[in-house]
């Protein structure tokens, strides 16, 4: 299985799908084409998300604002996975999260980005090929071996288009500050707004628990398990199905109520 | 085959590809996820009109704006086909026209959601995998039997997660009123408006047999078999690819011109 | 395989991919449903963009403001692929693109509608079942022989719904114009803008070759081949993936920062 995510829309990953099924018959999955545009950040934390969800096998991730600069292209093994994409460190949130779900590490390989034919779509000329050669470690048919068997690092290693390298952007997805002696008190970051307009932060829902109000920057919000727990149109604190704190509104939009987008501040108090 | 039918946008789908895969090699095939947001009544229009074309499947659809509340979940085996979704009426008249269309009932089941991992996003952890679990009762591999030979209600009932039930939301959807002694003057409802803004009603195509012009609310609109019956910018009515009559513009926006959301009444007198 | 390319938004495709799945377990894969609204044109050049990345397959592309008229349902072979379209000529410039790749020419067949049972979706009535009935020539099994050994035009000719036809509509991208005795100055049109917002025109690449800047009808931008080769915000001239030169901007839109949408037409002066 080869699954595809992008910042791309349409019609663009079309043309990568076919230039997988040119080199493979291994199934194709969309993940997301939507991702928001231009943001590493994002694509990191909605990968992290959505990945683990998946038995093992190859993601082609392409979110890529710095297409045709030298910036390299990267394959990551991560318990079985195996993440290809731009080395903007969109890749290590996911990773880092399907090889910790094994107690494994990760391996970083550089891809030989061959000679693109074009500057600005490499989700077609460097990526969608490098995500069919590496599924073709465990042949080209529709039905592989993969899950069960999936590659080791010296059989990438041995890959031509594969370079093992302990030099790659390694990102990480910020973490929220907790106040001194103060542990009520945590200031945290939207990460993502999702299509429902939920503020997903990156404050563990963990800080949720025994609480049933919090102060959101300062105006008392109530804290729900569901949307359901307050009327249609009010706003309320929930655990997100990531495990993070979320500012929502029961059947509307969370960041045009609370007045936030990825990137601000958010402190909890409570 | 189990198809996927939300109202998520993007990337939630993914996560429950990711949730089948892990469980089952059944092709997935996306219907659709941008049904209209937390509409059951709009799901249950669009799945009445699209699933009649699969061929016997797994049916998971989740339109589900009681997500967390103690809404229960539910199977509906129809035709050969096994509907999963809330139990809020969404799966009822698909199911309905699939069991029609063999001369046949339906049997409702109640899924055990098990303990989900989240109150907010059943989707994942409850829907695709009862999806999948029911798929499996005719095996695992991507190429199953179930279209020539879909299980049977005993079968489904043996299933741990499965227990029968004649307790659930039967939800129709409304139907016109015809007014006494006036055959020619309907009362009718948008149901849903389509992509396109064609205002799709309640009124079967019948009514516009035999009619070349009709009043839409007290206004002269000309019936057309096809958009290019009348000029580009004009409204016309037709008898839509669903079987009921429809509000539209050819080449521009029904729900515009006519001034129909869903839910709206329209009376036609003809 | 069979490829899917509509203008139908959601869910009407889905409808489409039943109608498939009924006749044949060839591998559905979804090219676009978002292609410019009855816009033949656009159809016509995103297809030529993606197809040719394809193996040998038969491809369903719906964009057909025409429907219900007595325009013809048309099905042209190139290249060992099969274009299922509507006669408004979206289809030929991809296939001609397909064809010159192997050096051969076209066949083209005028499909026999059947009575559809609707005068507004022969997506689902017309195009997916001619679709199938094409592909079936090499079987109705998921693993199919159609790559390495796709059907004559004999073979096609002898299906009972197709006709050989030289009557069609023979659509041309426009070409751009050169100025006599001025061959640095061209004037292009705006083909398609993109979801990125680029404008891309029909200028072929080789114009902007040995230039580092040209007059976009009389402002002088800047040719990057990338866009991070201006900053963030700027406007510039690069070749696009598809071999045309386009419009664009560095983390923004195109179409707005240069007042282009499609049929616009571009003066390059440099």
């Amino acid at each position: 299985m080869i699954t595809l995510a992008t910042d791309f829309g349409s019609p663009y990953p079309a043309a990568m799908k076919g230039v997988v099924r040119r080199r493979t018959d291994a199934e194709i999955v969309d993940v997301a084409h939507d991702l928001p545009r231009g943001d590493p950040r994002a694509a990191a934390f909605w990968l992290r998300f959505v990945l683990p969800e998946f038995p093992p096998a190859v993601h082609c991730a392409v979110v890529d604002p710095g297409v045709g600069t030298d910036r390299a292209a990267i394959a990551v093994r991560a318990g079985g996975h195996v993440l290809v994409a731009p080395d903007n460190g969109l890749a290590l949130p996911p990773a880092r999260a399907l090889a910790a779900a094994v107690d494994a590490g990760i391996d970083v390989f550089r891809i030989d980005p061959g000679d693109p034919a074009s500057a600005t779509f490499h989700g077609r000329d460097v990526f969608a090929p490098a995500a069919a050669a590496i599924r073709d470690t465990r042949g080209t048919a529709g039905d592989d071996g993969w899950a069960a068997d999936p590659p080791t690092a010296a059989e990438l290693a041995a890959l031509p288009s594969l370079t093992p390298t302990d030099s790659y952007v390694d990102r990480r997805l910020p973490e929220p500050d907790v106040a001194d002696g103060e542990p009520d008190v945590v200031t945290g970051e939207v990460l993502v707004v999702d299509g429902f307009g939920n503020a997903i932060t990156n404050v563990p829902e963990a800080y949720l628990h025994g609480r049933d109000r919090v102060l959101v920057n300062g105006e008392p919000i109530p804290v729900g398990a569901t949307f359901a727990s307050v009327p249609a149109g009010d706003r309320l604190v929930t655990a997100g199905s990531h495990g993070y704190v979320e500012c929502d509104v029961n059947d509307g939009r969370g960041d045009d109520a609370f007045g936030l987008e990825p990137g601000d501040p958010v402190r909890f108090e409570g």
